[in-house]
């Protein structure tokens, strides 16, 4: 049973909004009776859904805004001149103590500025990341950053790591979850100056993770490690790689049996099993995509998803809100930093 | 029918070397006739493996060496030190005229290494690069560079879109083909400095390419463009993900298929058509990756491939040498050249 709080939902973020959003908390009440909804967007398009469904009702509000961002607006844009919108309005609610998280099927690139903006990064996170979790061959990890920075230094994926350990101990409950960081090769000498820095860094016993070094792109799936720490570009082309391949792989298959009989005669002895895999490895059972590192929690989840999906994106939330976890992160992180500072004020002593 | 030419096989290099290299060479050999070839390496090793391959001994040679490349041999070290080994005289083999191309399933960082000193660069081109073929849902692709420079700037980049060019021309048979540059997003602003430099170039009319602009990671199996261009970092990553999201996949279906008996009688059925997708999107099928961009033509096959892989790798070079790619590629980077220096003639006449 989960605790009373509130959740904001950007309900106008979305290809299918205001309807998979409605629809998603109405599967979400079901799971979380006690976590209520602020719904903020248009409210003569929100009200007639929201009357659909008499579950919902009581746990809901909705907060009438004018405006929407849409897929095409600028994030730099929209943080100048959206602040009437329903993602502006629903991240506000977070900064604001009305909500406890906040989660859009919205622009990321707006969503993350705006996150940015009104939130703030946590003391120690110079730049926050998208952080999410893919199924294994072996269960589950978590990877990040998968877009927020194209760009990353030694220091980014140091705290890329800290957070996405925090994020791997509260959704999988793990104790000590390994990390790794993708390269080109496992070999100490692989890859990029600033690959090396990090590594150096993470490899220091102050940090106290299990580190296991550098990982390739094909052990990502194997779940040789519990974190994947990686820059921004790098993930988002390996994550979206991952779900090309996928897609490839089901069509060829889809082809190759509607153009045979007997294929089509054996898929109706295997599809039980088939459907196993599918829902296995079902996108919208891992939608719901962490923005680590901001002072609150904001889950980002996939724009075309379903309301079951973007239900999945709420549950993402409320783990996180649950398991407190940018308070663990704070902790970490504070940690580290005294712990540095130490270590800074031995080395001097001892010159 | 293909022309007679010898082309140099590193018979050691790989997990199953020599045996997979000869039996690679018979494989080839019923293809390819008039293909001779010169095997490097152990003779005592390699002779007893022709023995037993009575239709490829006429065309083939061996060339003792005594000494091997192993998988963990540092190419900065091999280059110095590795002159008697038989990956270094199969690749001076081309140098000296005596191949007309050199494929090994060796150490890909020593054999580009030797490559680039044995062979040096074309006119015209900074960084060689590794381009290899995948199976994509509407043909074919040609993506690069897949691991040798983990960091590129633009100019490297635009020598990869030339290259991937003219690679996709010769084995594809495209008049013209489609170049994208892999970024995060496919709107002009998205990703790094150095891609948007390159998109720029790459847009300038004196290119003559059929430039698509950005793609995203999840495009590149769907086949938007006939060449993926990206730095060797991001290239590998992607390149091994697609790898592990394939295994993966094949696995939960194997493990879920097993678990039921229904499942199995299924597949009965619908083996015929299964095994048409495996076969399509079978990894020795694309097995043979090319270095482009060096004074020869050096061929790279995976290194845990088996014969039918590694005779597969030897196609990719006959196709090559036949298609005379490097000629193609020079001629291109020097139409370039000179109508880059027109044009900066033009500027300077023009102020």
């Amino acid at each position: 049973m989960s605790a009373a709080f509130t959740l904001s939902l950007d309900a106008m973020g979305g290809d299918a909004a205001p309807a998979i959003v409605v629809k998603g908390a109405a599967l979400a009440h079901v799971r979380y009776p006690n976590v209520r909804f602020q719904l903020h967007g248009d409210e003569a398009r929100i009200a007639p859904l929201l009357a659909a469904e008499p579950g919902l009702r009581d746990c809901c509000t909705i907060v009438h805004t004018t405006e929407v961002v849409t897929n095409d607006d600028k994030p730099s844009q929209v943080i100048r001149s959206g602040r009437q919108t329903s993602l502006w309005k629903a991240i506000e609610a977070v900064k604001n103590g009305a909500a406890a998280g906040v989660v859009s099927a919205g622009n990321t690139g707006a969503l993350m500025a705006m996150a940015v903006l009104i939130m703030r990064t946590l003391p120690g996170v110079h730049r926050p990341a998208i952080c999410c979790l893919l199924p294994t061959k072996i269960g589950e990890s978590a990877m990040l950053d998968l877009g927020a920075n194209a760009q990353c230094d030694a220091r980014n994926l140091v705290e890329f790591a800290v957070m996405g350990e925090c994020f791997s101990r509260a959704m999988l409950g793990l104790a000590r979850p390994s990390v790794g960081l993708l390269n080109i090769g496992s070999e100490d000498l692989k890859g990029t100056e600033v690959l090396r820095e990090a590594a150096q860094i993470l490899r220091g016993a102050h940090l106290d993770i299990e580190f296991k070094g550098f990982i390739e792109g094909d052990a990502i799936l194997q779940g040789a490690v519990d974190v994947v720490v990686t820059d921004g570009f790098t993930g988002n082309v390996a994550l979206k790689t991952m779900e090309g391949t996928a897609k490839l792989y089901s069509n060829f298959l889809k082809t190759a049996i509607k153009s045979s009989i007997l294929a089509q005669i054996g898929m109706l002895f295997a599809k039980p099993v088939l459907s196993q895999v599918m829902a296995r490895t079902d996108p919208r059972r891992y939608n719901g995509a962490l923005l680590v590192g901001l002072n609150g929690i904001v889950v980002k989840s996939h724009g075309g998803t379903d309301a079951w999906g973007f239900s999945n994106a709420i549950g993402v939330a409320v783990d996180m809100v649950e398991r407190d976890l940018n308070t663990r992160i704070g902790e970490d992180l504070a940690r580290i930093k005294a712990e540095q500072a130490e270590q800074a004020a031995a080395q001097q002593a001892g010159q």
